[in-house]
């Protein structure tokens, strides 16, 4: 039997493939502080478990392919609040931002079409284009100044007769970079010069530091029917597990469309929709202490980086990630080694390779991307961890 | 913007296209009696909720992408008890049934590949093979013969060098059909003559009746490696809304490409995995009255639809569908008028026309698929409305 050539070649995520040796260090008795994973240590908010806990059925079934109406009303008094004038038939609500991605590229993207991305990006990206059978085409950026995008006429020969969207996260996981609005503006001329969806992917739009301010694709009066909006609760709520996110869209032709996306895989699940629904409740000042200790951890993490020899890397202006250069020939040899052949005091550190982050070849080997999700304490044993790591490494070479 | 082919391509469900019809009729204060879709009236075991209230934790986390490890186990263990020797690292946890037939094709075919699957069959493998890129070639059945599958000497015609898997629904939807062994022969020599996969869906397995078997192509040593499983919980616990499902597969080589996608979507949500995993403690004897049951509806609807003038339709044996050819030129029409124009007392009924079952040209125009997922007494009085429905329809042509 042949398997599909699609598949063989799709990367293993960068993020997780290395479960393995943590599991088997894990049950060496090793403690490991996962640095790897935007899993927040975050609690998530009691009113999920206790609406999940009160509702009442019979029978589990089948929602709306679209999504549980009160969810979807959520998210559109949620938009409101940003000044974003979504309406219910708008919004499809998704399988995390992930379906959401794929869908997109689904719907924008025929085989072997182009869509563009400023590189480095998620990692997830050039997986589910993969399964789409889009290509995803670097927009290359860089550490040295700042991540910041190219100009116009620099991204405007990336353009092909088979590109069909750009695809942007902002703020930007890995770089934790905030685009500002001469980018904004680039990327809204680019699209309209070539006639371009944008699918601006900003599920960390909560997630912003030094007074710097998100600006978003959907609040564009001129673009509104080029830009599809990615959006999961899994950040802003501590609510990865819950694997609830949606699509926005003032174009109602691509939102028509897309739903026969969402009748093909029936609907999301009913519980975690339900429970979703009231989060949007949450108190904004809890978010605020939460982005607060999110800035706090930053600096944790900015501060010890600087501190170690060989280590490169810049200050990330929102998210939850830095990316940074080590003194390492190859990143993930050594985050493979950090599992299976150090400790202190029998604890040890789990960060992500960065390669899997760019499709440039060759760029990206000797970076890894760590997430600031665990409590200060834990991060700064974390970074001592790492850095202790780094000295042991060095002198193994 | 050009949005893309494929997805301009798609058909909308044909169980869901008519759901703004039916929120209509609702809204008007129309009761909509529902044989449109596979969602049944049983009610979901208590232990599913139970488990879900009991489940405490601070922060709902992603889970492994491969499922929880509960989950897997009880699926290996249902499995066990039907003979067939998964082990937990056979076995990818998946988003309900739908996702595992994705990602089969995904990992089967590439762009234009082809797999061959018998006609009628359940309308979304045909959306989610547009996703994949990939082309349904349908082994045409008949009503006539009872859904017979064609000799080994004419499957063998269908096979074309593009051919990488036979996807089969065994009992299946819509059409009810349990395949004998003899045809299961014919499917495994056809898979080893030209190399294929088999990718069986079996969510039906317990709804089988007249004491008939369903055969396991998981039951195969000879074709192990070449059969990939697909499961779900949702008839079979009636817990459609939770959206669990799994790939299983003794070829360890495609289960570990098929991680990747599991990798791309991160996880499964975790408060239904949870509850999931016990349900398969749901105590045989109640599997069995669900039988029993569905058993008993098959018969009032099929006595049902005999006694209505210009109706043909077969004895279904497995599942909870019946295909039936109505004496309309056009069922759509006829299903879309029984929500807009008809009603008996406040009442009607939703079938799903079944053209979107068939991607043969021409067929199925006059066929609808009704599912008999309402208690005994909703069916007796949904199929009174349905007969009423095509004597007035007649009177109005």
């Amino acid at each position: 039997m042949k398997i599909s050539d699609r598949i063989l070649s799709m990367q293993a995520s960068p993020i997780r493939k290395l479960v393995p040796f943590s599991d088997e260090a894990k049950k060496n008795g090793k403690k490991v502080y996962h640095l790897n994973i935007g899993q927040p240590d975050i609690k998530t908010p009691r009113l999920f478990f206790e609406t999940v806990k009160n509702y009442d059925t019979d029978v589990l079934a089948y929602t709306h392919s679209q999504g549980l109406r009160s969810l979807i009303d959520s998210f559109v008094e949620y938009y409101n609040g940003w000044g974003l004038n979504f309406e219910e038939r708008d919004i499809l609500i998704t399988n995390g931002g992930s379906e959401a991605i794929l869908f997109a590229l689904l719907a924008t993207c025929d085989q072997n079409d182009e869509f563009l991305v400023p590189e480095p990006f998620y990692a997830n990206y050039n997986s589910i284009g993969e399964m789409a059978g889009a290509i995803a085409v670097p927009i290359v950026t860089k550490a040295d100044n700042g991540f910041a995008l190219p100009d116009i006429a620099e991204l405007q020969k990336l353009v092909t007769p088979k590109t069909r969207a750009i695809l942007i996260n902002n703020p930007s996981n890995p770089t934790g970079k905030v685009y500002d609005s001469s980018e904004i503006t680039n990327i809204m001329q680019l699209a309209l010069n070539n006639d371009l969806f944008i699918i601006s992917d900003e599920v960390y739009r909560e997630f912003v530091y030094d007074g710097l301010e998100v600006f978003s694709f959907g609040s564009i009066k001129e673009i509104e029917d080029r830009v599809i909006l990615i959006d999961s609760i899994s950040k802003r709520y501590s609510a990865c597990g819950a694997r609830i996110g949606c699509i926005a869209s003032r174009n109602n032709m691509i939102i028509k469309q897309m739903l026969k996306l969402c009748q093909a895989r029936l609907c999301v699940p009913t519980l975690e929709q339900v429970g979703a629904s009231e989060l949007f409740n949450m108190n904004k000042s809890d978010l605020e202490k939460i982005r607060t200790e999110y800035d706090y951890r930053r600096k944790i993490v900015y501060s010890a980086l600087k501190e170690m020899k060989g280590v490169f890397c810049k200050m990330p202006q929102g998210a939850f990630y830095i990316m940074a250069k080590l003194p390492v020939e190859n990143a993930e040899n050594f985050a493979k080694w950090l599992l299976t052949d150090f400790e202190i005091n029998g604890e040890t550190v789990m960060i992500a390779p960065a390669e899997g982050f760019y499709v440039t070849e060759g760029r990206g080997k000797d970076e890894v991307r760590i997430s600031y999700v665990l409590n200060a304490k834990d991060l700064e044993k974390a970074m001592a961890i790492l850095d202790a790591g780094l000295r042991r490494y060095h002198a193994l070479q």
